[in-house]
Parts: C-alpha cells; structure tokens; sequence
C-alpha cells in the first residue's frame, strides 16, 4: 500500500523542475521580454541561420506592392547574432497596444517558438503581446468580474445549415432573471465569429468597460458572415482544410436576409429585451457593409448601428432584393431616427473615400449621423479602438 | 448616389481573388496534403535552408535521451529540396488518428507557415491534421446537431480567485427544461481548462457519440487543476506570460478541497440532475490522480469514476488532510458500490508500474473495478480513445 503512494516521486518532481525542454519542447530563449520602461527584446535561437528578422506592427510601416497598388505594411528590423541567439531590442518604449509580429529566418517567416501566445488573421498566423496603458488596458484581463464566450450552433433554414456564433453574456448573467440588451458585432471579409474575440479582443472590452461602469451590461453576438460557411476555419464540418480565400457568399445578400433568424435565435434562447431600443449592430470592413445594409432592411430591428472602416461598395453585378432600393430603405430608417448612427474610418483607410461618398450623401439628405476619424488605415487597432469609443454609447437613450 | 455603390468594386474583386498571400500573409505551399489513399504530403517553402526535416507522431518513435531516462519520442524524417520548396511523402498510408507536427529547419523547430491549425501542449506548439476512421471519426466536426463550448467563470472563496471553466452543453439543452447528467473531466499536469477540447477533441467527441446514441446527453465540465492559477496561459490576469513549469498548487490538496465549489456553482447555474447517480469525473494523469482523490474524499458526489494513465503518487512531503487516511476512505467509496470505476493506462506508460501497484491494492481489498490496457505510453492518443470508451459507459446505470 505505502509503495503505490511513493513510486514515481522523485521522476514527477525532475519532470516539473527539468522536464519542460526536453517533455513539452519549450524554446530556450525569453521572447519577447517587455521591459519595464515599454521596451521590447526579441530573441531566437538559431544557430545555422545567416539572417533573423523580425516584422511587426510595432515597427514604423513600410510600402509593401501588390497587384492592386501599394499599401502600408509592417516594417522589418534586424536581429543581431551573439552565440547562437539571436536578438532585437526596439529603439524606444512601445505606446499602449496589442501588437503582433513574427520572425523571418533566411527569409522564411515563422512564429516565435518563445511565445505560445499567438492570432490567426484569415490565413496568417503571428504572435502577440500587450504594452499595457491607455486604451489598451481594456484589452487586457483584469481582475473584475467576467463574462462568459460561448460558441453556440443556430440553425438557418434559409441559409440550409447549422451555424457557429460566438456570444458574449456579461457576469452575472447566470444568476437572477434580468433580461439584457445585444449587440451584433460583425467581422470583416475573410473574418469568422472568432474574429472579434480574439483579434479584437471584445471580452476583454466588454468585461472591463462594464466593471468600470462605462458600459452597460450586455450580450455581445458575434455572427460568421460568409454565408456559404457553417464556421471558422477547423471548426465546421470541413475540418482542418485551410481557410478559403474564395467568398461567394458574403456580400450578396444573403448573410442580410438571414440576418433576423440570428436574432430570433438570440431572443428565443437568452433573456434579451427583445425590442429595437435594446439592439445593436455593427461591423468592421464587410461587417459595416452588412451593418449598414442589415439596419436599413429591417428598420425597426436595431436603435443603435456602428459602421466601422465600412466597405460601402456592393458590386452592382450582384442581385438581390437587399440591394434593391437603398434610397428608399434609408429614407425609411433615418426617418425613424436611429439613437445613434456612427461611422467612423482611418485617414489612410483605402475605403475613405468611398466613406466620404457616403457620409456626403447622407449629409445631403439630412440623415443624422455621428462621425468619427482616426489616424491610420484599415487595421484591427482601429476597430479595437473604435470597439472601445462605440460600447459606451450603447443602451444609455 | 450611385457612384458610392460602385467604388472600389474593382479592388475589392482583386482583393478577394489575388490579395491572399501579399495582405494576409498565406504560404505558397500546400501542406499538409492528404491524398485519397491517406499518404500525407509536407511542404515548405525555404530556398535559402540546408536541411528540412518533420517531427510528429505520424513517424515511428525514436529514443530521446533526459537527465532522467530515455523517453519514446517523435520521429524525424528529411525533406527533399527542389526549386526552393522542400517535400516529404509518408510511406505508407497513416492510420486513423488525430496527428500532430513541427518542422525543424536547420535544426530551428516552426510551424507549418501554411497550417494555420495548431494546439498548444503545455508550452509547446504543434501543427494538426486527422486522418479519418474508426475512433479518429469522432474526433471530426460532421454535420450532427452541436453542443455549446462556454468559457465560465466561477468565484471559489477557498482559492480566494475567480477561475476559469470549458463547460460543454449538449445540443438542445438551451431549449425546454430537461435536467442532464454532470461529467467533470481533469487535465493533466501542465494542462488547463482548455486541454480537453483542444487536445481532447472532447466537444466533437461527445456531439458525435450523442448524435449516434451511443452517449447520454450530458454536460460536461473542464476545470484548471493548478489551483495558483485563475486560467490558462494567456486567459488570466497574468496576460501572456509564458506558460509556467512551476506549479505549486497541483498535488497538494487545495485542488481537491475545493472541488465541491466547482460542482455547487454548476448545480446551480445549469439545469443538472444533482445526485451521484448523475455524476462522473474523470482525469488524465495529473487528472487522474485528482479523480482518484475527490472521489474518494467525497464517496457520496461521484458514481462513475475513470483513471486515465493516473499519477497515482503523491508527494509524501506533502501535507493535506486529503492525502490522511486514503485506505479509509477507499474503503468508504467502495463499500457504497460505484457504478464503474474504471482503470486505463498504456502498456508503455512510465506510470504502468504505479498503476499495476495500485489495481493490486484493490484487488487484495476486493474492491471492484474495470481496467483497460492499451498499446503505447503517456501520451494523448491514448487519452483520447479513453474518453471514447470510457463516455457510453455513463449514465447507464
């Protein structure tokens, strides 16, 4: 009896003390050391390699060519080699931000295998760390109550299939009978219903601007857009194929004339207040198109519409009723007068002046609308910013 | 009016057909590709290396030498280079599994740049990719009515912590008023709440098994078994630290005296069926040994019992009153007859002596149990065919 208690002592206590290198494959460098004063040290070891990069959004921008003209991209910084390792310091302290980066080794862009910690963008996968302070605190997890991520399937008759949606409820949802205003929160194309989660770091929004009190508490739905798709990449039926650049379903209507079967679902299946002055939508890129055109199809659905960075820009070869007679269907909508309808854009976002194009007509029409411009282009830190400044203004008519 | 509708139709069109790998990063190469007849092809794209190799656990097992005794570990096999793109054929179709990945280029472990599906392990991460087949079906997404994954928070007074929970629901619980059976379902050292739907594929497993009829409807519940921990690396208040090999709070008591706190806040916040009766808890090694322990500690809480590869070896330098009187209080559980309790481990597993001492020691006591032998050693494989033996046999009583 004694025996069975002891055996294996000693080899659990090498495992814990010795074992994570050689068990569990951990790297052997610290990558990356945020220091206190908001600088960053990089490191790989890679003994055999000519050349270590590193590229991130942390580093000043640099003009990246592509078929379709030029755009701004991550810049790229050079490691310095001492002894095996390999190693990069930036230059200055980091402002406040969730930054992302990976490594180019002999060119070959890697992940760092230091940091376990790491975002899938459509097809890319980089890794991830925060500088606290700022807006950025809100994306970190804080010790205030949390709420609950779930991935919940829906059905869509429409749309033929089951559904993946990512929901937000706040803390305290469970207990009590308290019923709660949504929010529709929609990715951009080539995004999932993991998107706002996890490159926008919506939880940790919400948890933290309702524990503030800036925010009202609220169930946060988070939608998959493409509505040729079950779900994210490796969690629906097609398994682990890798995620499809080709979207025939996402901006054609039919993701916009599903859309009520999504909330009916949310209505049905959590305590909401199931009227139009406790609904919100909005989206980034697609999603502020499909903001944009699901608000107006069923005006008396949503009080409260966010378009973020919208791609205002249907193509015309498309069909479908929800394209049709868009003058008429805002005429209807403003006229109703939306508690708030917010557009905002980067000064350097590819879609501004077609923002511009659509925030002049809406200016001629004398619909009201709250504007709001930022620096940069079409990038996530706007829409984690513009996250942060459109929750507080939810629910408070 | 119109022209707003029409700008930038032209990008957005090359966007989507061409933007793939200059916006969003995408590796030139296919890789993994499986063939029909269950070859897999690797691929990587890296002109300037000398030497491409792949290590997984599709490969045989090679001897990997640590200060504390050779270990079975993945195998290695070489890439061949040609036109800058390295290529590795399997030689023989892979069987049935749920398989994991790496490269190592000049010896520098990555990623697969063109897999975006990983798992991590404790600290280490790993591309993924599953043959189909026997048990490996159910570890697949297929089109059968989903259960929701929630992340949950619940406070425990005795850790002094809010922590983190997966909690599984199987589809159809948000509809009417059905109560459901509790499987409670524990990591192993190293692991979190997320091990076992990520490593586990415990959700696809039991939609699967439910959608079949071969499982009850039931709940499940992950929990964090490092009591100094609220959650998993990078789901806490330490932010994205790395993960740590330093786990005070595992085996020694305070994981288990706290776990009435687990199974009070899921009776009361989810429609449960709120007897032993009703009740299983399960775990792999570390897991197991908890499940060993909470089980025996509360004889009236838990009629189905599984010890999956368990560390049945405690510290003896560890004091709790947990680890007092353990013969006791088996005696104590045994006597109230448990509807399975149920012993598996590998026949090449470093804890099968500990395990043959232990089933001994019931054995001479008479207490009854079901014990299942497997091919292999410590790993997750075996894990993963546990749990789909193990979930039919619950609830059947």
């Amino acid at each position: 009896m004694k025996k069975y208690l002891i055996l294996g002592v000693a080899m659990l206590g090498a495992l814990a003390a010795n074992a994570q290198q050689a068990l569990w494959g951990a790297a052997p460098v610290v990558s990356p050391e945020i220091h206190p004063d908001n600088t960053v040290t990089f490191r790989l070891k890679a003994p055999k390699a000519d050349k270590v990069q590193v590229t991130g959004d942390f580093l000043p921008t640099q003009k990246i060519k592509t078929p379709f003209g030029e755009f701004d991209g991550p810049g790229v910084a050079d490691l310095v080699h001492k002894d095996g390792v390999w190693e990069y310091t930036t230059t200055a302290p980091l402002a406040p931000e969730l930054y992302s980066y990976t490594f180019l080794v002999d060119d070959l862009k890697i992940t760092d295998p230091s940091n376990v910690h790491q975002l899938r963008d459509v097809a890319s996968v980089t890794n991830v760390f925060i500088i606290g302070g700022d807006y950025a605190d809100y994306f970190k997890i804080n010790d205030v109550p949390h709420g609950t991520v779930s991935k919940v399937w829906y059905n869509s008759p429409s749309l033929g299939m089951n559904r993946r949606l990512t929901v937000y409820t706040p803390a305290g949802y469970e207990k009590g009978d308290k019923r709660y205003p949504v929010f529709y929160l929609l990715h951009g194309m080539g995004g999932d219903e993991n998107a706002w989660t996890e490159l926008g770091r919506a939880a940790q929004v919400l948890d933290n601007m309702i524990a503030q009190g800036k925010a009202e508490p609220m169930i946060v739905v988070m939608t998959n857009g493409n509505a040729a798709l079950q779900a994210a990449p490796g969690e629906s039926s097609l398994g682990f194929a890798a995620p499809s650049i080709q979207l025939p379903k996402t901006m054609e209507g039919s993701f916009e004339t599903h859309f009520p079967e999504v909330v009916n679902f949310i209505d049905k299946n959590y305590r909401t207040k199931a009227s139009k002055d406790s609904r919100a939508i909005a989206g980034l890129s697609m999603g502020g198109f499909h903001s944009m055109h699901i608000s107006k199809e069923y005006p008396d659905m949503f009080d409260y519409v966010g378009l973020f960075s919208a791609a205002i820009m249907p193509d015309k070869k498309v069909k479908s009723p929800i394209y049709d007679n868009i003058e008429g269907k805002l005429k209807v909508q403003f006229d109703k007068k939306p508690a708030l309808y917010w557009i905002a854009i980067g000064d350097k976002d590819f879609l501004y002046q077609a923002n511009t194009e659509y925030r002049k007509m809406l200016d001629d029409k004398g619909y009201k609308y709250v504007y709001r411009e930022s620096p940069d282009g079409h990038i996530w830190k706007n829409w984690r910013i513009y996250l942060t400044e459109f929750v507080p203004m939810l629910f408070k008519k």
